[in-house]
């Protein structure tokens, strides 16, 4: 199995915590995509927001212990070989080097004005390629 | 397949949206939270935040079309046939009438002193029965 | 003193709650910008959130009571006279009738291309004297 | 005019821009709160975050410019003289050094079971004064 080659610091927040002291099952998702943009900069080099042209489409998050404001969170993440217009992605997000959780989200390029599904730019496909090997 | 008995109203917020105007994916998770949290004070009496002795193990989201400021959000939810200590639930997000997104949740009762998984208590089981038929 | 012409529902959300179980205070700003945003639907005639040229540039609360999860919120806002590119505004947020929040923004129109302000388009100043009588 | 003894980090998620790409003014309170949250670890000892037993009463903001994604956030604070039961706390928000945001907050001590002020606690007293001069 593949390693992990982008890893993202992420600062919980006071504000990320439900009543019960542990990150809120919904910040993880907010965590995920903290590394998401992350690798969209650093490595598709994607550096403006509105320059996203891709939604989530599908998100699967095992979650395996809880969070809490004092832990060091990491969120890992990698590609899967890419789609025609699409890029799977998983994730691991390390609580104090511990796995708190895993997930998969499957991300797709579209055209903001048309709402049409479109093909992943070149440019995005050749730096996965040199990034994860694939 | 059965019908959803559950059903809640969720009002988007302007802060829900992100910069290309929709409602943010993690934000639909905060969705689902609300319509879980309305079924259990509505359908299994859990009234006080604090008595919610159960945490979501896994989550998965289909997301479909996006949601905007204007749109009238429903999350309808249901219950699936409960395990030992786990209640698997199913979701959809209605944006004005049309699918915007399905889900799935696997929520676990647990002792947050201990962190142990324990038996859902009878009474849950018992309106989940009458509730839903299983 | 005059009334408060306008009021808004907003839905406390389970999120909305920090670890005292308590709406966290930066999310009565949120909740003062529902109620700032339906004024601008339902007063000003602005319905595109992309529309809004506008940015606040002062804001000051005062916090009474805190507000829980089943709490009936309510914000009561109205304008004071408008400058010649700002509308001040004031505000109530009422949690099961009681005051729990008293707070005031100063709101300024800008042209976000250049990032100046620009005086207040006539329509607005216009709605404003009609429905707030100044 | 003293200086600023304490400065954190904070880092921008894409989920706290709005719709302009801007850090939406609510967010700007969270960054407050980080700032503050950090300082009672950090000055005043306090680490579980069930142990703030204190609540924010009063809370102004001047916002100066707007924060984007890629901004290099930092929160100073300082508090002023203590009173009996309360802490004034003045804040800077920068973004890549220039001055983003100013702000002040009154942080009052309560009892949560009655909801009643209680006086400072002596450490805290003695700790500001140590850290701050006053």
């Amino acid at each position: 199995m593949a390693d992990f080659n982008y890893e993202t610091d992420v600062e919980v927040r006071f504000q990320d915590l439900d009543i019960a002291g542990h990150v809120n099952n919904a910040v993880y998702v907010t965590y995920l995509e903290e590394a998401r943009v992350g690798y969209l900069g650093d490595v598709l080099g994607v550096t403006e927001p509105e320059a996203v042209n891709a939604v989530i489409a599908n998100l699967e998050i095992d979650y395996h212990r809880p969070v809490r404001d004092d832990t060091h969170v990491t969120v890992a993440l990698r590609t899967l070989e890419p789609g025609e217009a699409s890029i799977p992605m998983e994730y691991e997000i390390r609580a104090d080097g511990a796995v708190a959780a895993t997930a998969e989200t499957v991300m797709v390029t579209v055209d903001f004005e048309t709402g049409e599904t479109q093909p992943l730019p070149d440019s995005w496909r050749d730096r996965i390629e040199e990034y994860e090997g694939h």
